[in-house]
């Protein structure tokens, strides 16, 4: 087998083997295959695409790259639950602790952020003491004991997938159906879970800007885990509007605490409640009706909280701080942004909310940047909400004052208004079984 | 301005500016763009293409990427004769001694084969003696005293041409109109010639299989010629048979000896004949017919010949096998291949005919393979032509006798024989100025 004859092939619109695209990704990870003849594949591939059969074998490919993870010690059934990202996206911290405390296991691997998207295991890091690099025994431990852990992606799983991402990412060739249900799938199968909820966004700020594109991502990335052999599920949510009030790691954490207190905004309230009970029904709780029930009991009840509380001890988290999350610092400085004119903010650029809390210090732009964990950014208004002129918009949280400016820019430069309110439209637009 | 950019908006089917075109070049060569975002590029302009204007700028880039030829001390008009490449086609030692005889100066760079096409360095090197790289002083001297000079390719032109030509045919990114535009133009506009006329080939064993395709390249590269200063013209002419009878180093010598003697093939002949008169007719010598003339006259009393063989002379080659071609050695073991049936050869497949040629060892399949002079295919009947069951169709030498095998296979796979004569193809299709 040439590398050559395989970009050709695809160039011209044909579909790979399995075995080539095994042979193509085993040589890539080996490095018998350079990145200029992968970056002209995954090129090819963005023009051509690849048909489901090859998405397949290419998720698989992935997926068996590296070492796999054996959770087999862990008791009961495993779920993961994976977000496609968004601005704001803080259920992972939420959803997890709810079903953990009704008697799923959550071993969970995350990512951090990077670019106007933040990361669990980042908002995880504001909580001061907490670990995210824990051997594999703890890891199972913790899980056993707690029912619920989250760590950072291990380097050692999918190595495939690190590599095609880091190339893609400088290549232009993040955007293409196939190569994002293979990283995805193909890291999410390596870790040994036995159901996987998918959140996949839609809409500004997501990866896939229109519905029908989110609705294939989103049933092409639950075909190829069932033929995996995994329960699966997706919900198509709206990202058209930032979830809750909150962007920014130790904003979002504070937020997630307060929903799991039952005080937490509509919005993300209604999603977290709707992912814990589509996961506990593929974990067989029950209805989907009778798993709503017990979910909003956990919250009524504080379960939810307490897991969430342990689990961050076991981590080595200071779990005060949950319980009274008033403890978390505030940033040094705050700028309130005033509305430019009275009427509806009629939409908002998702996206363009998150970079502004990038410039305030909440993200990275490279690899190597640190977080300010206490950085970012506070609504009060979102789409939909009436503003009178010179009413407060959001809050930004930052520790260099010259910070705001930019970021302000940004933030209004991102929020249309006008006279007519907009046609509310709801979170959930899909749901994909 | 970023690479990822530049390749984003390639992808993405919009025009690149002059300016971005020109950092792209002088990035790549100056080793700050990596391959791998070099080849992704690549593939976005194989599917989206460029402009005119494009091209034209990516064109002047190459040739501005490295030194450029100085050829003002040669006097009079200096004219360069390129070929998109062929199987037997060893028109350039015809062309350019029957041009310089008659008073125009050629100071011609050429390169060497690869794959199934030769390059006329390599067919000058199967005389002995004959150094193919002097020293820019030794060359001007030579076309100002013989008014012929080839010499092969100098590293310090046109670099970005190297690097991206070798980083295309890695990346099945070589079939890209402006990129063989760019590519051809971009060396031979750093080269310091008046006049170029170009041989562009059609049909199999070319680069463009439709004539379409042929002519859309032939008008670019005559137009983006001009745009740079130079006078321009080009042939397309068929590839579909292979030129002449003689496909290998030495056999296509000692055939070009014979045209210039007057008992060269019709084809070969007739080509030469109208290359020639058109170079001379742009370098202003006179009408077309009057031009043709003056071809038939150079070759009718030897002063044709007589150049080549000063030229050979004066680059250490041993002019006396010029005159007397029966010296070149023959190759050790020669082969009898014979028609497997009776009828009309209908068609070839001409780039097969150049692969058998290769593995004989007339050709190389890296860069680094030897080539054996003697090693080759002396034509006995080519398309048109009727054959009996059994009579000869072609003669192979070689210095070994186990790759007549695979070479006489490979030979009839590219014959196709049938009852009804095939409808002759005029040699020369069209013409562009």
């Amino acid at each position: 087998m040439r590398t050559y004859d395989l970009i050709q092939k695809k160039r011209d619109g044909n579909a790979l083997t399995q075995e080539e695209i095994d042979w193509l990704i085993r040589g890539y990870v080996a490095g018998n295959i350079p990145d200029y003849q992968m970056a002209a594949f995954c090129m090819a591939v963005y023009f051509q695409g690849m048909t489901l059969e090859e998405t397949t074998a290419l998720t698989f490919a992935i997926r068996d790259s590296g070492d796999k993870l054996d959770l087999s010690e862990i008791k009961g059934l495993r779920v993961d639950k994976h977000s496609t990202g968004g601005v704001g996206d803080k259920t992972s911290l939420v959803v997890t602790p709810i079903v953990a405390s009704l008697g799923v296991k959550v071993a969970k691997m995350s990512g951090r952020g990077l670019g106007h998207t933040g990361g669990t295991i980042d908002k995880l890091e504001a909580i001061p003491g907490f670990k995210t690099d824990l051997p594999v025994s703890e890891f199972k431990k913790i899980v056993n004991e707690v029912g619920l852990s989250i760590v950072g992606q291990s380097a050692e799983l999918a190595p495939a997938d690190k590599l095609l991402y880091a190339l893609r990412d400088v290549t232009a060739t993040v955007d293409s159906l196939p190569l994002i249900v293979s990283s995805i799938m193909g890291k999410k199968l390596a870790a040994d879970d036995d159901c996987i909820v998918l959140d996949v966004k839609t809409g500004s700020g997501s990866f896939m800007k229109t519905l029908e594109k989110s609705r294939e991502l989103a049933e092409w990335m639950v075909e190829i885990g069932k033929r995996a052999g995994k329960r699966m599920m997706a919900l198509i949510t709206d990202m058209g509007i930032p979830l809750g009030y909150a962007i920014g790691n130790s904003l979002e954490v504070v937020e997630a605490i307060e929903t799991l207190k039952g005080n937490g905004p509509k919005d993300l309230t209604e999603l977290c409640v709707a992912l814990s009970a589509h996961i506990l029904e593929l974990a067989e709780k029950g209805s989907y009706a009778e798993c709503e029930l017990k979910v909003r009991e956990a919250i009524d009840n504080g379960s939810a909280l307490k897991t969430f509380a342990k689990a961050v001890a076991a981590q080595g988290g200071n779990a005060e701080w949950i319980l009274t999350p008033e403890s978390f610092p505030k940033a040094k400085y705050s700028y309130l942004v005033t509305a430019p004119e009275s009427g509806y903010i009629t939409s908002v650029n998702t996206e363009g909310y998150g970079v502004a809390s990038l410039l305030l210090g909440a993200g990275r732009n490279t690899k190597d940047d640190e977080i300010d964990f206490s950085a970012g950014i506070y609504l009060h208004a979102k789409t939909g909400d009436y503003v009178e002129k010179g009413a407060p918009i959001a809050t930004m949280y930052a520790s260099k004052q010259e910070l705001f400016a930019s970021a302000e820019e940004k933030l209004l430069d991102s929020t249309a208004i006008g006279k007519t309110a907009p046609i509310a439209q709801p979170l959930i637009l899909d749901v994909v079984e």
